[in-house]
């Protein structure tokens, strides 16, 4: 928690002024008019007394005593006072100043000299060029945003200062309060992996939400935010598609993987919900913030309008949760006090005439239900509609029950009472159904991330030092694609099944070779210059005997000669023809921030055509490498279809974690595709049929 | 144009009510109350004067010169009084009453009744089970509902009466503006199509909106809905899933294809914008009832926070719509007159201190660019930001060109007087970035269908009798599943080229025939009782000399006899290998409301797992048929990967358009499937290796 920053005792406005429309006097005020309850300091060598506070000329003329410092001066002046600072023990400082990183070249120097201040003093900064800070529980304003959102259990990070103010803004409106609200601005110091860190640990914030551009250390992000979504939820938005990946990749893993991917799987393996829309962002913290995680997904409906039920319907299925089926003593409850016309079935139709009373008695009916673990409430208002007063039974029936209920009055000014009652009492409105059920889908989700088993990463016991011999020798040869025969050895040494094989370097060598193996056999050229072997006329498959085996040893020497004549050729691969089998396959790529993503999917030729693939970061447990499988259509094929039989899941599982094992291990690898690797369900084996690794 | 309906001269109301809470009062009073100019009659045996209106007994007692009664009495009475309606020469009537198919059996009758009450007499009917209409223009409001929305380009259908008073109350709120309100209940007699035609006509209106949990009549609907979004958007929600087909598709297509497929599809042909969400169609109809269509896609963003810019260029990026590039003019304009630190390229920045006069200039320059075809303007409340004269600067600006403007002016308090210039000004204004992008989005759409040539469906050449006498030969046997000599005969009188091959039926006959062919060959049993072929055994391909199609004969027989004893064995079909060629698949499916729907798509063993296929519905024209092509993944594949060659796609799409006019030619025909068709990009053909054909 940083105490220092969130609840200092005193803290100085250093560049405060007299004058109002200067950001210096904004700060101060604010500080001021909220009510914090420390000292506070102005200080300004031009001024003696600012907005009744005694004001002080530099920092080192302040009182002991001071955790922190806001600071609105010129950029160029603010490392100088950070270093004071850490003369003086303060131990935090926001940078609200722009003219850092975000102006060029001679602002990413002068943040590079605050970077290096803030280190070598020992200061915490926030910021520079920021809006600030708000900490409501503590009545603490450290910012120049121009109002102070109510109190409430939502933290919000946002690296967009504007942002900030929208939020505030809209948060009033809505009721909708915050504990903390935090302007990141360019993150020379405190970034949102800290923020996070601290928020997790701060008891008045229940939810985090945050707007981000980026991350500034992936690693750290992801198991400060997995610690921390295992007590609260994070909900994101990332914006911004950032520029993709540096060099042009050459495994079929790096081409179809992306930046935006990688993040994506970042949020999804540290439980992040990621929120599509700044609406979204809201929509989903309100319900985190006021209602309870449910048991499971079967979702309920009460409505007095079938065509919102309808629609709330269709919107359960398509987020793919399940639709309640009511007991049968709820269903006779039900008939007890509706009209005989009434849907006393999911979705319950409440009918049009439909009064306060029977809201209150629908919705305590359906929550008592144990097979319905979440409540959509809809409201049209009709002739009759009391929708002040059916807010008011519909709170008072949710308050008896610890399950969600979220709600939809469809309309505007003949619901605003009944909006109203609900979002003081903590009853999430959305304007839509689909909006109100997507609510509970991340309710949903979170609950699923909260109740998985803690992550165990499974260590296979492997050869890594014949791997480390591999990779060794191809760089001392400067190779920095590894051929095919090294690749499967580096392999083999993790535990993967390869052909049988042998390098031939002449026509009778090869014959042998071939007659040793068994046929048919395939032969492939080996050439530490030819990544795709295929194109250049380099494989040759179902040799059946002695001649076609010498034909095509022959044939591939001299064509390869004459297409690529500048390649080294290392002799022709002679090797078992997997017959049986279906073809998957599973990569890696390095990404730059997020380090090793796996990828899994359909082989074969056209991998990149029809992209059927998934993707995670590693290091990788055995339920999320299932979760990847099953994740793909491949996994219907798999499964088998029309009576076949069924592949091991939990053998391609494991390939997939040995290969998480391997990027792991070896930092050097850069990329890695295992294509096809054959899945054989009659033999209950997976044969690395080809594959590539490239180092650095 | 339903005039009698929509602007009668003379209104009469059945089942009116001096009792205030009766709903056949509330009507009369709505009717007046509105200010409706023509004369009210009050229908009601036991009263003399109702609102001060005279009272007649009965419809027969009415003076002449009615066009209209509105119905509000029991169920069971109604259809007599349509039928003395007919008598009156009264042109139509609105039932409100409710109890008729939605009660069940009973309902179902009387509604039938009321259906012929109305054939018969003559009268088009509106409901029954509704709320009514109204028509702002003529001041005419026929229903219950408690308010009146105001008047407008907008025209709602909606099949929820509920939804009515749910739009309604939300429309007065966000001074959306209707010309027409109709609620279509049962739709016994006046549907959606019929309505959607005359609103067509209605100079009214100018976007058409609704809320559909169905369609009554399919292909006139389709008909019907391309005439008139040629002139008129049409924006529809359709609700609820509909029950999955009725019979066991036997084909792959049938069994991929669904009735929420079928819906898509009409849609799509007929130029329907589909609504996601409740929120989504009125955004939507804002957007087209307040501003024109744009030239083309390019896209450009005024804002003056960086963070809202960023998230709708994500938005902008995702719907695929183009990003402006601003003309050097356009740079150099804007650096005349904004802040240095400002982003001059798009998204245009104009930064946090932006006052109105630089919105107004941003906007107006950006509107002047020849390359920006349509604008999002953003804007966040900071501290100097001031919403009201920004918006009014906006709108002045935006009206000086033909070009759309869309806004989100993101916040609350501080930007609602903005938000309140902005909507009385007809610029769409949406509460966040992403929905702002999302309007333009359809307005992109609609465009680009508006300026699509109209349809023209080639017809091809074909050989019709000869199916003709196939379909005959075979309903005489009564096989509904054509078998695949059958099948592929149906395809070359249609144009199609199949592989050469012989139906033998002994051993020398497969041998004779399989060496006239040429090696290698394929074997196929022929049985009408086997439909899957493959997973009997039924099938060997790549036979490479006379004693492998002897044993393959041989084996086939006997193993089909043992595994299958009750099927009708033809004998075995000898035939062509097709060795060159990706394997795609064609096929068709006859959906039971909107007729055959066509499906394009990867084809192979697996098509049902990797799904990955296009539908559209029959008659089908080459610009649709090729856009099934390239809406897949399969079209990747089919331009080549890595430097193949390309496939003719026209050729492709010509392969599509010939089942499509089969499909319209031969109604019987069910179900039909062409998979694999071997597309040869060397030999520019494609060859329906194997096909099925499901009759009635």
């Amino acid at each position: 928690m940083l105490t220092n920053l969130f609840t200092p005792k005193a803290v100085a406005v250093v560049g405060a002024s007299q004058s109002p429309d200067k950001v210096g006097h904004s700060i101060l005020k604010n500080i001021i008019d909220l009510g914090f309850e420390g000292q506070v300091y102005p200080v300004n060598p031009k001024s003696t007394e600012i907005l009744g506070k005694k004001c002080y000329p530099d920092i080192s003329a302040l009182p002991d005593g001071v955790d922190l410092v806001v600071i609105s001066i010129p950029a160029k002046f603010v490392p100088q006072v950070i270093e004071e600072c850490g003369k003086k023990h303060i131990g935090s400082a926001v940078v609200i100043s722009a003219g850092f990183k975000e102006v060029g070249r001679e602002g990413k120097d002068l943040e590079r000299r605050l970077e290096n201040a803030a280190i070598m003093s020992g200061v915490r900064v926030l910021g520079p060029n920021c809006v600030g800070f708000i900490n409501t529980s503590n009545k603490l304003n450290a910012s120049f945003a121009a109002d102070c959102p109510e109190p409430g259990d939502i933290a919000v990070i946002s690296q967009s200062g504007a942002m900030c103010t929208s939020i505030i803004d809209w948060s009033l409106k809505h009721h909708i309060g915050f504990s903390k609200l935090i302007s990141i601005g360019n993150k020379a110091d405190l970034d949102e992996e800290i923020l996070i860190e601290s928020l997790g640990e701060d008891k008045d914030t229940n939810v985090i939400v945050g707007y981000l551009e980026d991350i500034k250390n992936g690693p750290h992000f992801i198991r400060t935010a997995e610690k921390v979504t295992r007590n609260k939820p994070i909900i994101l938005i990332k914006a911004g598609t950032t520029a993709a990946g540096a060099s042009a990749a050459s495994s079929h893993t790096g081409s179809i993987a992306g930046a935006q991917m990688a993040y994506e799987c970042a949020f999804h393996s540290s439980g992040v919900m990621q929120a599509p829309s700044l609406e979204a962002l809201f929509d989903y913290a309100q319900v985190f913030a006021y209602q309870p995680l449910p048991k499971s997904d079967r979702v309920a409906i009460v409505t007095n309008a079938g065509g919102l039920g309808i629609m709330a319907t269709d919107a359960i299925e398509n987020a793919g949760l399940q639709f309640a089926k009511p007991s049968e003593a709820t269903v006779e409850k039900l008939k007890s006090f509706l009209s005989p016309a009434a849907n006393v079935h999911n979705p319950f139709d409440i009918l049009g005439d439909a009064r306060a009373e029977t809201y209150g008695k629908a919705v305590e009916t359906a929550l008592a239900d144990d097979g319905i673990d979440s409540l959509v409430v809809l409201l049209s208002p009709q002739t009759m509609t009391e929708a002040g007063n059916a807010a008011s039974e519909i709170v008072k029936a949710a308050k008896k029950f610890n399950k969600p209920v979220v709600a939809s009055f469809v309309g505007a000014r003949r619901v605003a009472e009944g909006i109203e009652v609900l979002q003081k009492n903590r009853i999430p409105h959305y304007a839509t159904p689909e909006r109100a059920v997507g609510a509970i889908n991340v309710l949903v989700d979170y609950t699923k991330w909260r109740s998985a088993p803690r992550k165990v990463i499974k260590r296979f016991s492997v050869n890594s030092t014949k791997v480390d011999r591999v990779i060794n020798l191809n760089k001392k040869r400067k190779f920095t694609n590894i051929g095919e025969q090294d690749s499967k050895s580096i392999l083999s040494a993790y535990g993967f099944t390869v052909p049988v094989c042998h390098l031939s370097r002449s026509v009778d060598d090869a014959v042998s070779a071939a007659s040793a193996i068994g046929y048919p056999v395939v032969m492939k050229i080996v050439s530490p210059d030819i990544v795709h072997k295929s194109d250049a006329g380099g494989v040759k498959v179902g040799l059946k005997g002695p001649s076609e085996v010498a034909d095509a040893f022959e044939l591939m020497m001299t064509r390869i000669k004459a297409r690529c004549p500048d390649a080294r050729l290392h002799g022709v691969l002679v090797q078992e023809m997997v017959m049986e089998g279906r073809e998957i396959i599973i990569g890696m790529t390095r990404d730059p921030q997020f380090g090793p993503m796996l990828m899994f999917g359909l082989g074969g030729i056209y991998v990149e055509v029809l992209k059927d693939v998934s993707f995670q970061l590693a290091p990788i447990t055995a339920e999320a490498a299932l979760q990847m499988i099953v994740g793909t259509k491949t996994y219907n094929l798999l499964k088998g279809v029309r009576g076949e039989k069924s592949a091991d899941m939990h053998l391609v599982a494991e390939c997939i974690q040995r290969i998480s094992q391997l990027s792991m291990d070896f930092p050097t690898i850069q990329e890695l595709d295992i294509n096809p690797l054959k899945v054989s369900s009659e033999l209950s084996r997976a044969v690395a049929v080809d594959a590539r690794v490239r180092i650095l």
